[in-house]
């Protein structure tokens, strides 16, 4: 690559952009065709009853690189997550890239590595693509869009709605580690820490959850908005109260101190490797020893549990006894989080 | 919606996102559900040979809206237009929106039906998707992108490298109104004029020649790069050259004297409902009247034809009886066409 940085010619769908493609992103990703289209087949899509599981996101996550991770990674781990946690096995995905004019051809090539790498390690293939360039000023750097498919196994049924009374609610581990670390990489806060990302791939894990677990309700990776939407949405699907547990709260010291003193609550940071099951009672140990077997979810815990009540409402049980409702996050906490 | 315009709370992951979603996107798209993933299936899917087509495009169209269409009907007929030139029936899309603080919600709203007019035209339904929101003046607006899963029937075959000398280059109509229609509707011109974008869905267009024409050998939409970049890599693809005839474009007066008072050559203005096929010579005349029983056919002539000559040379005679090579974009024409 002669430029060292994205100008709009590269964006013109001339020589300049199939440069651009051929250099930094298909030489990386090899895709098996430079169609437009990518043309595929998987033995599992033709089982009877299986069903094709198929996903969007688009990162705009500010910075690009944060200690733990970059918007590629983290583009390709949370497609992963959102096929995983409804019960697929991620298959293929795609990579748009919309990006403004003056960025370092030498940043992203290191975002495309770095979703190389993750693809590989979720077993994923990225097959298809498409670059944008707009002007200096009209977009921050780079946007990354994935979406994925994939194939859920015949007679796998995974939602919220089948929650039930009695159910444990699990996690795989700390909490908010995303939202601190993006936090502090922003530097607006002078805030010194070593906290990482938890951004994770979630494939592997999920399925050794459902081996061991078969018949886990639900799954959710908690993103944006973090565990506490998640529980609320899962305890209006089901039409169920949900109870938690302050004491329970796998949480970094680094990220409760980053809280106190900010006053943010770890409920509504955002994660990017965090998983909450719904897995009854009699399978809980189960699911929490598969998950403990694997690096990202040496963690796991038992936070709460599914309980009746009124529709929708998540309430905690504090370190002193009280409880509080734990609501839907309004507004929101940190822009440009993912 | 109580609120006029996006702020950054309705990224947030809580309650404003919600309501945002809710009453803009999914009450318009209706998908089956509210998991952040689609779960489909399709008896074509399951035909032995059968192939999954995927592919994905971002749009970051300025103005947004324009005479013939806005950024969503774009964005929908583009990604239909993909899956449909490889040979696949359209089945489904996702859409993920990146928008800019401040944006109109009823801006949003208007895009949004456009979108499902569209979808609705093609035969597609939009299943899953995201909403992201960006601090002002971090994007333009609002970027789209689609991505598109179809189904190629087995048997079927359509790839530039099967172009044979002999063969006739097709297309559907009219060209350079999309880049034409753009240029016009920025203003930095002052040029009045009543053209307007080609953008349409191609899908029906295709089946029509592929049931006419069963030996088609490829098909590409000319959008960026316009038909000279399409022509290029056909040519580059089958190993063969290509002449077409500048008697044989079909232009509008307005496109041409567009492009004579500024210096642009039309071959290279984008199109967003341009078909270019390459069609074995005694199947020509099928596929020309396939295509004009249809209103997105019913200009469609033969431009030139596959023939013997260096890899990837496309030639044109030129009006006055010479020849000039039609080469690949070099740099940009307009950037952000689409």
């Amino acid at each position: 690559m002669r430029d060292a940085r994205v100008t709009l010619s590269h964006g013109g769908g001339g020589k300049a952009m199939r440069e651009l493609i051929e250099t930094v992103f298909t030489s990386v990703f090899q895709p098996d065709t430079m169609e437009d289209q990518a043309r595929l087949m998987n033995s599992a899509l033709q089982e009877p009853g299986a069903r094709l599981a198929f996903t969007t996101d688009s990162f705009v996550v500010d910075p690009v690189e944060f200690p733990g991770g970059d918007i590629g990674k983290i583009a390709v781990c949370g497609t992963v997550n959102d096929l995983a946690v409804g019960g697929a096995k991620p298959l293929w995905l795609s990579a748009a890239f919309i990006i403004e004019e003056g960025t370092e051809i030498a940043l992203l090539q290191r975002i495309v590595a770095s979703m190389a790498a993750e693809a590989e390690k979720a077993g994923v293939r990225i097959v298809t693509g498409d670059t944008k360039v707009v002007g200096r000023g009209s977009a921050d750097k780079v946007f990354v869009t994935t979406s994925g498919v994939g194939v859920i196994p015949p007679g796998r049924r995974l939602s919220a709605d089948q929650a039930q009374v009695g159910d444990m609610v699990l996690v795989n581990g700390m909490l908010g580690d995303h939202g601190a670390a993006i936090l502090a990489a922003r530097g607006d806060m002078a805030l010194s820490t070593e906290v990482q990302s938890d951004c994770a791939g979630l494939g592997h894990l999920m399925e050794a959850v459902l081996a061991a677990a078969p018949n886990t309700r639900a799954a959710r990776d908690a993103t944006r908005g973090g565990v506490a939407s998640v529980l609320n949405e899962i305890a209006e699907a089901a039409g169920t109260s949900i109870q938690i547990q302050e004491t329970a709260l796998p949480l970094r010291a680094e990220v409760k101190g980053m809280c106190e003193i900010l006053g943010l609550d770890p409920l509504y940071l955002a994660n990017e490797g965090t998983l909450v099951l719904i897995v009854p009672a009699d399978e809980a140990e189960a699911a929490l020893a598969a998950m403990r077997a694997l690096p990202e979810g040496k963690g796991a815990v038992a936070i709460g549990k599914i309980c009746e009540g009124p529709r929708g409402r998540v309430t905690m049980q504090t370190l002193f006894g009280g409880q509080r409702i734990v609501d839907m996050l309004v507004g929101e906490q940190l822009p440009r989080i993912c």
